[in-house]
């Protein structure tokens, strides 16, 4: 189980996603899960993965049988997590401790009291007492062939209310054998200069190897665990995308970016950097949640770029707005459509999609223009990639791409004295000269709608069999006129190859879904190669 | 427009979120957005709002005009952001730089190169033409009796490539009279030991007035602010939520609750902390943002724990397991245990609604099971209020209010070939034993069917006629499965003296629509004192 990595020992990056990023509210990971955020974990190259409290949990006891069998770990060594030996027993006989060495980790990871308050009110024992928990449980576990490593829990509160009691709980388990002691800012209101400040005060004073765990409820958890770096720590303790109880703790991500990128410290194996989106987002993945499109480094927005200020000098240097290439860390830089965009973005934009706009800057204006028109009426193009080519289309041919013509629609939602609903739609159509007029039903006057239009088009059109609507947004622009506000649709639209979006605005929801689905076909019908011909 | 405030002028509480705030991709807001969002920050306590760049955008030309008419600002000052003027042109003269003062804004912000490489790709002018530019805009607002703060954009990065031009950009401003010079990492690749560092040295050499703008590009926009306070900087540039493009701006309620809870500095008027959780919702809402639950201070998750080990010493002491009081900044600390603490606040939400649940274990454990099996199925009771009085009262009683009884009703959705659309409404419905049928339209089929349910029941119940909707939200709980999702509404609704919020979960938005509606009336009736009668 042990791993062997081109990293030698000088530098830990600490994972205890399994662990302490368990704890996040709506977090609940089976131990399938826990076995595939192992296996990305050590894909990624940490040195070392907390994988859970192995005695007190049945599934993390489950974990650890499971992941010696199942994972060849190639970088990551595994760790135990567990507490100090209860008060007045002695650690060779505490339950809980030879539950640690019945997983059969290598590295286990005790967490100790440093706070002399949290020892007397939750422990109920006595400082001293205190640490002798921490010599003797450190001592029978080294005694055992196991590398150790202590978390000073609340350390930072306690050194401010007892520095030098602090500091004994550092020299106990230093003194008995731990390898790494890390200050942990278990409450997390910490701030960087704080933790510099302390961080360095307890090198000079212990002479013991430090390690940095933070929490982010002041926003600092990164910035912590940088300063800590700089004060001499040499062991980061983080989550994967953050997670963590209450706010979260320390990011994974944008620490390892920061230390590689920015310190020019290597702390990853060679390449790794660039799983690092890939790796972020599979692990939200497993633990069900959507990836943050704002995380630094690896969110799919933090390489986007939407004002029209910028655009033009982009295309000369991009490096000139972004802090790092973003395919360091496997992201891509993107433009966005917006109102604020400028000629430049339109342009850039075009070619993005295959579309000369040979620098006709009389046509770039006019799109522009159209552009600012349309999102002051509520439409939003930077999500709707497919109405922005269907405008942008119009305007360089000069006329709007029809498939279709549409004479008139009509839904009706209807209630039935048993609770359930009608929902019918008819549609009045032209294309290549002939009139066309469907009826078909749906579960909501939407649907309806999308049913009737492939109904009345398919004979023509077959390709729109193959399309599938995969996602649909609603939003009340102004949400202080009660229902006679104006509404915006967004549609996502695949056709099994791709996906595509579309946007509709209305004084109503299915006429704004309308808009927003005759975008969809059209783009759906231009992607399949399909000539138009109304 | 001069706002009074009790704050002297020694430190800023700039806010950017309506203009560099804006620019996070998903955002796009209206006027009434703007409007709705610069008076949460007026109301947070926030010295200065920059509300956009006039004569760039219509919507924000049209956002300051209104502003000054419609907000009667009470701690702000509003703040027009705009461009040093052109190369090669006088300030007096450019159209852009009167469009600054067209705003009627008595503060303007300058946003000025000082990259070098910037001003000659991105400027394409001289580096003394720029310095030229900053010194003739600077010194033509000032004499036009505005006072003026200066942006200096890619600081940082033009630090680094060359120290001295970017230091003589900031002395050109200062010199000409800006009374801050705002040093900005725009790229946001900035970390708090490099920003304290370039603070410490151009204050020293400058002597201007600084103040900071940070990007969360690194993770580290709160702490790269708070380092450059502690260099000196008097001036922090934010956005509420930390909105911003790319990952985002450094987020203002971290900042300020860092500054006032940890530096112990005021930086907002007395009692505005407290209102800061509710004020980060509200504005997420108008955004139409869900509220990060994660955000520092402010997130519902902030300070809540999962029991267990620490249950019994949170009790003890709960300072122990938090770094401040939530309540400071206007949360709460929640403990995530059984339904236990479902009963209990099933019984405390009872009391607070006037409702005697009277110890009945039997009773309060059947509403436990009815709001979870409802919130199973999309409905959510922390946001409507009155769907949840409703639903308590009718287990309360055995049965549910009931003032009218809906046999069927239909909406028809029409489009007509010029474009326009016909929505119309039909009900069928009995009460105190007679059956009344509606007809009416409106303005989209949600309108029609309010509109119709007033007609129907009017004469029996006049009081309807003094409700009025004032929102109307949609989400669709889904997204995988296109228009056959699962859709939520939430109305809200008003009598003038006060305002309740309702819950319709459905396979479609018209459904999902009416159901809101018909306990938006129904509780409108209980407020008004109306005996049911089916």
């Amino acid at each position: 189980m042990t791993a062997t990595s081109e990293l030698d020992d000088q530098f830990h990056v600490f994972d205890t996603t399994l662990r302490d990023g368990a704890q996040r509210e709506g977090i609940n990971l089976t131990v399938a899960d826990k076995l595939a955020i192992a296996q990305h974990l050590d894909d990624f190259g940490v040195g070392f993965i907390e994988g859970g409290w192995p005695g007190a949990n049945p599934r993390d006891t489950e974990f650890f049988a499971r992941a010696r069998q199942e994972i060849d770990f190639r970088h990551a060594q595994l760790v135990a997590f567990g507490a100090t030996r209860r008060a007045g027993a002695k650690a060779s006989e505490d339950p809980q401790v030879k539950a640690l060495l019945d997983s059969g980790a290598d590295v286990i990871t005790l967490v100790a009291k440093s706070h002399d308050r949290h020892v007397e009110l939750a422990l109920r024992t006595t400082l001293d007492e205190n640490l002798e928990m921490v010599r003797d449980t450190v001592s029978f576990l080294k005694d055992q062939g196991r590398r150790v490593f202590v978390d000073c829990e609340h350390f930072f509160d306690g050194y401010r209310a007892n520095p030098e009691y602090a500091k004994a709980v550092v020299r106990a388990a230093s003194e008995a054998g731990a390898s790494v002691v890390i200050l942990c800012d278990t409450n997390g209101g910490m701030l960087p200069a704080q933790v510099q400040a302390v961080v360095a005060t307890v090198l000079a004073d212990t002479g013991a190897r430090l390690g940095i765990h933070t929490q982010d409820d002041t926003g600092c958890a990164v910035a912590n665990t940088l300063a800590a770096v700089d004060a001499g720590a040499t062991h980061v303790q983080c989550t994967a995308n953050g997670y963590g109880e209450r706010v979260g703790n320390a990011n994974l991500f944008p620490v390892v970016a920061a230390l590689e990128l920015k310190y020019g410290k290597k702390v990853l194996p060679d390449g790794k950097l660039r799983e690092m989106t890939r790796i972020s987002h599979a692990i939200a993945e497993v633990v069900n949640l959507t990836p943050s499109t704002h995380q630094p480094y690896v969110g799919v927005s933090a390489f986007a770029h939407k004002a029209g200020l910028h655009a033009s000098a982009i295309k000369v240097d991009p490096d000139l707005y972004q802090h790092i290439d973003p395919e360091q860390v496997g992201n891509t830089m993107r433009m966005l459509v917006s109102d604020m965009a400028g000629r430049a973005s339109i342009e850039l934009k075009g070619k993005e999609l295959g579309i000369d706009l040979g620098g006709d800057r009389e046509l770039v204006g006019r799109v522009v223009e159209r552009v600012k028109e349309r999102e002051l009426k509520g439409y939003t193009y930077e999500a709707a990639d497919a109405s922005f080519e269907l405008l942008l289309r119009a305007e360089v041919q000069g006329k709007p791409l029809k498939y279709f013509g549409v004479e008139s629609w009509r839904a009706i939602v209807e209630d039935r004295p048993d609770g359930t609903h009608a929902n019918e739609a008819t549609v009045k159509l032209f294309a290549k000269g002939e009139r066309f007029v469907a009826t078909a039903e749906g579960n909501g006057p939407v649907n309806a709608l999308d049913r009737t239009l492939r109904v009345a088009l398919e004979k023509i059109y077959p390709q729109l069999a193959k399309l599938d609507l995969v996602d649909y947004k609603v939003r009340i622009l102004e949400g202080v006129h009660g229902t006679s506000s104006t509404t915006r649709v967004l549609i996502s639209t695949s056709d099994g190859t791709g996906e595509w979006s579309t946007v509709g605005v209305a004084e109503n929801v299915i006429a704004a879904s309308w808009q927003a689905l005759e975008d969809a076909y059209t783009y759906g019908l231009l992607r399949a190669g399909v000539e138009p011909a109304e």
